[in-house]
């Protein structure tokens, strides 16, 4: 199946307008459960739950759910009772069980907790007990293991009494009698091996184990670098805790993908699409307010001058473009930096050649535009020394920005604070201040 | 192995400095591969040669290179002979030695090609018919196929003459002796039923399959949504053509993530952190000057109210708060609609709705805000009548910001123009035009 068509999609949206629901129900009973989730998420909350409510009515609905995500899962599951949550997470990975619960409110995620098997509870408690972005929180703990000291043909033997191997299974654990990893077997070993061969003899020793305490963050990059399909999690006594696999490695790297693009406009991973709008409203009104801030901040500065201001109108028509230049060659800097900073490869021992980069590209393309700029401002207000003082302060303002777009990054970063979230609001404030300081103060000195 | 620590890696910086090469090939000798290629990313193209040459005559880099990704391998390669090119990438998955090909200069990979042997190069070649960024481009051609119509106990007994599986191997492809693909054989399966049984018997015959002309961006929301290791790619006629691994995929996903991050800041894929300043300059000097260009445009409409900011020199003070609010709500729009589009979540049908939504949103920040700023303005510069006015400017923006930021992505998409790339700049052209021109305007009539 491909993604849901356009035109199949603006029909049920048609269908659900109409609140033709008998109609309605009969094309979602056709649909792949895919699509009736892509439908599901194409909706704003209050259509969502409408529908939701008739698709468990009509019974079919955990594989669509399945296929829900983010948000649109969680909003769907709140709609449920405590044992229908705990009913339909049961052949879950104890990982994925977790971020059920951790999505839901607290007591509510206790009961689902109290509905399942001993076993199972102890599983995803287990996971439950570390933090959510860390490897522990992402492990799953059902593991398939089998001893050193075996042959091929009984861990052959072995794995027929299941009925299937766990998801993403493409090694099988190897451990002592004290829950210690030895290694992995691969499958892709163990089906090329002869039978008779002990495991010891094809396991592989090198397999790279993850710490529980990890970061996600550097999961998802050795998960990458490394091409694995699953890792064993490992803790520093050596004891075999539980394997992390692909699929929610995957679903790490968007979300920080989404985050760092969503945080730069200051906006919250959870903001729904479909949210109602007054709560959109309102998460959004405190970055409008922070930015408020920072603009009268700039106001204040042109507040100064307002004397200079006065005498010659041309530099409030100009003034603009001094603070709109250094915003955009700062934020271009800014975004190299923190996109090396989340791969690794800006730290200390290179920033000082990376500063000297910057600041380079700045004095070129601070030359370069700053003489386009002198030309058509002098042009336009028949004054060299208007053109030649807008070129000074937009080579000094590029110059800020390289140092600015250089510096913050990592000082946030020493600070604890989220490059992404804060850089780009300190960086145009930098660049504002500094633009029209510069334009106006020099204005102020050789104009008047 | 996790992330080379940040003393190492300065420690070997230092080494590089002092040009101790001695020392340092032999510290490099003792690092993991991994580590070797975290430290040569770390590294200045000019450096990095040095030290690649280096590596090169001490003899075992193939494994660095492994580990060495997107442009920073590329730079490698070329410095590299094209026999040397096709011995290393002899091993590799027919997409992967593709991807290297289509980095290198036409001439030099065309000497590689012919430096294959006839059935690899054919394999190559196949994969090099299709674009890039499409399924087909992304395929392997090595794949491990079985006939339904024999015992698993031959499939054992056949996957046994291999030394290894292809890597990413989940399943085994079933197909008739016409290479018409009939269903996916998971080793999972495999593993668990009684070797007597028919490959027919324990095949699933509802294994999604992938299109060659399907664009990658929906190959890696399939993956992602469907949680696959591998699928495979059948053509029209329904031919097995080979199939696609989640290593990919994921170079996908994060090549996405990163294309979205940096072409909101006019940057592109390549730029390498450490490419060469003058590179570098002329990669960024080109979206200077796109938004000079609309910095002028926003100038010129402030040079229409010459005279009223003439008169009152406040309205210059305080015209950048009104350009910039709009400017931050627009983004957030903007970022909202993006991602939702990227996603697949915003479509046509629903597209009224959330503008409805965006207009509310705006109202009502543009009212909490219009009134904060408004008293502000009054406060400081003791004239109503001036609060008043922008407070209105700023309702009147932030409902145009709404306006923008949800119909700019839509048009540029219907266009097929990346939203990424030019929906900012276009965006904050209006918020600042609109922004200056509602201020100054209602300034003119009113105040004066």
């Amino acid at each position: 199946m491909t993604f849901l068509k356009e035109d199949t999609l603006s029909h049920l949206h048609q269908l659900l307008d109409d609140q033709n629901f008998a109609h309605l129900t009969q094309q979602l009973d056709d649909l792949h459960s895919g699509h009736v989730a892509d439908f599901l998420e194409s909706l704003p909350l209050d259509k969502r739950t409408q529908v939701w409510k008739v698709l468990r009515e009509a019974g079919d609905f955990e594989e669509v759910l399945a296929y829900t995500e983010g948000e649109v899962r969680v909003s769907l599951l709140r709609a449920m009772d405590a044992s229908e949550v705990a009913e339909y997470t049961a052949n879950f990975d104890a990982d994925d069980a977790a971020d059920v619960l951790q999505d839901m409110p607290e007591d509510k995620a206790e009961d689902v907790l109290a509905a399942m098997d001993a076993q199972r509870r102890l599983r995803v408690e287990a996971v439950l007990s570390y933090a959510e972005d860390t490897a522990g929180g992402l492990m799953d703990t059902a593991v398939l293991t089998v001893r050193a000291d075996v042959s091929l043909e009984t861990v052959f033997r072995y794995l027929r009494l299941h009925t299937e191997l766990p998801d993403k299974t493409d090694m099988l654990l190897v451990i002592n009698r004290e829950n210690f990893f030895l290694g992995g077997l691969f499958l892709s070993r163990l089906l090329t091996h002869d039978p008779d061969a002990r495991v010891a003899e094809v396991m592989s020793t090198d397999v790279a184990t993850i710490r529980p305490e990890t970061s996600a963050h550097e999961v998802a990059n050795l998960f990458e670098q490394r091409d694995w399909v699953s890792a064993p999690v490992v803790n520093a006594n050596g004891y075999l805790l539980g394997r992390i696999t692909i699929d929610d490695v995957v679903d790490v790297i968007r979300e920080e993908a989404e985050h760092s693009l969503r945080s730069r406009a200051g906006l919250s991973e959870d903001d729904d699409i479909f949210a109602p709008t007054l709560s959109t409203a309102r998460q959004r009104a405190l970055w409008l307010g922070i930015n408020l801030a920072t603009a009268f901040l700039a106001a204040w500065v042109i507040g100064w001058f307002e004397a200079t201001l006065e005498k010659i109108v041309a530099l409030a028509v100009l003034m603009p473009i001094v603070a709109s230049m250094g915003g955009i060659a700062g934020t271009q800097t800014l975004t190299v930096m923190i996109r090396g900073m989340a791969l690794g490869k800006v730290m200390d021992s290179n920033s000082a050649w990376l500063m000297r980069k910057e600041l380079a590209v700045g004095l070129f393309n601070g030359l370069s535009w700053a003489v386009v700029v002198g030309l058509v401002a002098t042009l336009w207000f028949h004054n060299g020394m208007l053109g030649l003082i807008i070129a000074a302060a937009i080579m000094i303002n590029l110059l800020f920005a390289a140092l600015s777009g250089t510096l913050i990054p990592l000082l946030l970063k020493r600070l604890g604070i989220d490059p992404a979230l804060a850089g780009g609001v300190i960086l145009t404030t930098v660049t504002d201040v500094v633009g029209f300081f510069a334009f106006l103060g020099l204005a102020s000195v050789f104009l008047l």
